[in-house]
């Protein structure tokens, strides 16, 4: 076996057997295979595709290249929930801790944000104290004593799929359904997770840009999870237009803060319950997706679930003052509103040029390195479909810097489009794949 | 305009500019573009093609990219000759010699050999004190004094070519017509050729497989040459079995002597005599093939021929005695014959077989460092299509390691393959295309 026979059959459409797979990433990871090498291979796996098989095989071959997070002293059934990303995506803070309010262990590991769509525990560290680094021993200890934690991922997970998604990024071949597939269940395996919800998020800030293709992907890890004994249910959700009002790290926590409150945007309300009612059934907390869905409402308007949040951040050394009054945020220096001359309708709001936007307001990471301002971002005030009069809000901008401020204002004017006839509201979740 | 840009055009199978192969070519060489982003455009050029513009454009991006050989000052029509690869391949040897007899120029600088297929340079350094490395201006008045000089490729002609087709062989992407044709007509372009000749071979022991393949090749190069202002013939030649009978390097020049003589096997004289009409017929010195090729019968029998080789090995320092006596040649330590147990035809003498059994006894490089023993080498006996008995001669092994003599015997019993039924002679001359 040698990599130029492994580059030659998939160059020429023949499909690799499992050793073969495994030959390719212990040598990638051990650099005994090249970057070269590698980006033929990947430029070949992009072009000629793989089988469920093939799929399955590198997601566990890039699973067992690194450490793998062992939860069965947890003696729990562990559901993971896992977005392909998006932008306004807050879901993890609002679902998690309402679903172990009911019982759900929540054992979760977050990535950091780069790019336009933002990383969780970026968001979770706008709370003055928040320890998103615990060791193992703490981070298990945190799920069996209360239920849930949530940290960052410090374990050396799949470094294979590491290696292998830099450069994808670098040889532009990011956008592969069976790459993108085995990347993310690769990690889900890695951290321990027994049965995986994912949120499939489709549209224009999301990696799959319609339905079509977000229901390859979601078969295609549907398909590995089967394969490889994790059940995994897909739920495909609309990224179109951003999720909720709220884009930027402390704006998104508050905007969830205030979810677990009570005060639910629809669209996030939506994506939420539906993965909640999910991970709480196959949780075997309850069969009934309907009656799962009335548990976390209860659990929002009885309080159970912010105080789960608040139980979580301060077992993790948070300031939950902050939970209890969100004005203890703080603001950026400048906020002001864009204000529209037009009447009509909200066409759109495209969620990668708002991601993009708050990125450029320092909301997000272009590169790895770089230093996110928590303060800054966008809050809507309408969404799409929504009626609007001359001289009303559309939006307002959070900046501290008065040039970003002005570039930003101009470019919001750009970004959401009104129209003058009617426009019905697009469903938030597209459909379920399982 | 950046190469992440140009990989995904090509991933997406749409057509690269001249401004982005330029810009490709240019960055790869000055390695602003890493090896790893030329092996995934590579790969995807490989499986989704090029048209005739972008590899033409490629071709004399490559071509530029180094040293270009001026030949203006010579005041006459230079055409190249140019072959795709062979076993037993001495048609150099004898082809340019005879035509410059009858007055073409012949300037002619050729690569070392690599792998299987010997190469005309190593070849004529088997005659000792002749100088393959003779600056440019030696080159130039040699050709202008006695019209002939072979040497070696000095000068940095079209160095993205030597670190494409690097790439190319440790990433499995040599067979790709596009990248193939590009290659050689760089080559060629940069080298100061106007017109050019290729012997396009095919079979065993040949690129190109199959005659489908290698009329595509040729189409593709005659395209090239067309685009690029170089008229361009091609002549696909058999190369299921080695070229004549010697394989080595002391053996085929000795061969290449002999035909010079007049002792023609019948496949080389083919190839050499249909090769130079058509040279000379593009040096302007006669339209008429048919004449063509008597004039060079003539110039080998009236001895012409032979004295322009030993004219052009005494002007670069060779000892000439060994062209008036072939014997002088020093000879391999084991001298032995194959016989056969079978009678019948001769079915198959696979040449590539034949290439990696004269590399194996030392004939050859494996690697750039290799040194090659130029006495060992094979001599057949018989060709494919000849009728033996029992007890007669195959051929013979010239070895000087008896391990690798009694390797050897061995598995030249296997290559040569013997059958009942008698078998008719396959053409050496497929077909001509311009």
């Amino acid at each position: 076996m040698n990599i130029l026979e492994i580059i030659e059959k998939k160059r020429d459409k023949k499909e690799l057997k499992k050793e073969e797979i495994d030959y390719f990433i212990e040598g990638y990871v051990n650099n005994s295979i090249t970057d070269y090498q590698a980006a033929a291979l990947v430029m070949a796996i992009y072009l000629n595709g793989m089988t469920k098989e093939e799929t399955t095989n590198l997601t566990i071959a890039m699973a067992n290249s690194g450490e793998i997070l062992d939860l069965s002293n947890l003696n729990k059934i562990i559901v993971d929930k896992h977005s392909t990303g998006g932008v306004g995506d807050k879901v993890s803070i609002c679902l998690l801790p309402l679903v172990a309010s009911i019982g759900v262990p929540v054992a979760k590991m977050s990535g950091r944000g780069l790019g336009f769509t933002g990383g969780t525990v970026d968001k979770m560290q706008s709370i003055p104290g928040y320890k998103t680094e615990l060791d193992m021993e703490n981070f298990i200890e945190s799920v069996e004593n209360i239920g849930i934690s949530m940290i960052s991922q410090t374990m050396n997970l799949a470094p294979a799929d590491k290696k292998l998604y830099a450069l994808r990024d670098s040889i532009s071949c990011v956008e592969s359904i069976p790459l993108i597939a085995s990347s993310i269940m690769s990690k889900k395996i890695a951290s321990g997770a027994e049965k995986i919800v994912l949120d499939v998020t489709v549209g224009y800030g999301a990696f799959m840009k319609n339905i079509k293709n977000a229901e390859m992907l979601a078969k295609e890890m549907i398909e590995i999870g089967k394969l490889a004994k994790r059940e995994t249910i897909c739920i495909l959700t609309n990224m179109n237009e951003p999720l909720g009002y709220a884009i930027g790290n402390n704006l998104e926590v508050i905007e969830a803060i205030k979810f677990l409150r009570g005060d639910m945007p629809d669209d996030l309300k939506q994506v939420v319950l539906e993965l909640g009612a999910y991970m709480i059934k196959m949780s075997g907390l309850g069969n009934n997706i309907e009656n799962n869905k009335q548990k976390m409402i209860e659990n929002i308007k009885n309080g159970k679930a912010l105080e789960k949040l608040v139980q979580m951040v301060k077992n993790q050394g948070g300031d939950i003052s902050y939970i209890e009054n969100t004005d203890k945020f703080p603001k950026a220096k400048f906020i002001e509103p864009i204000i529209t001359k037009k009447e009509g309708y909200i066409k759109e709001i495209n969620a990668e040029e708002i991601g993009k936007l708050a990125c450029y307001l320092g909301a997000g990471r272009i590169k790895k390195e770089d230093k996110i301002d928590n303060e800054v971002g966008i809050i809507l005030n309408k969404k799409v479909a929504d009626k609007v009069e001359k001289g009303e809000t559309l939006a307002y901008i959070h900046a501290n810097d008065l040039n970003k401020l002005e570039d930003a204002k101009e470019k919001m004017k750009e970004i959401i489009k009104i129209d003058n006839q009617k426009i019905g509201k697009e469903q938030t979740i597209f459909g379920i794949c399982k």
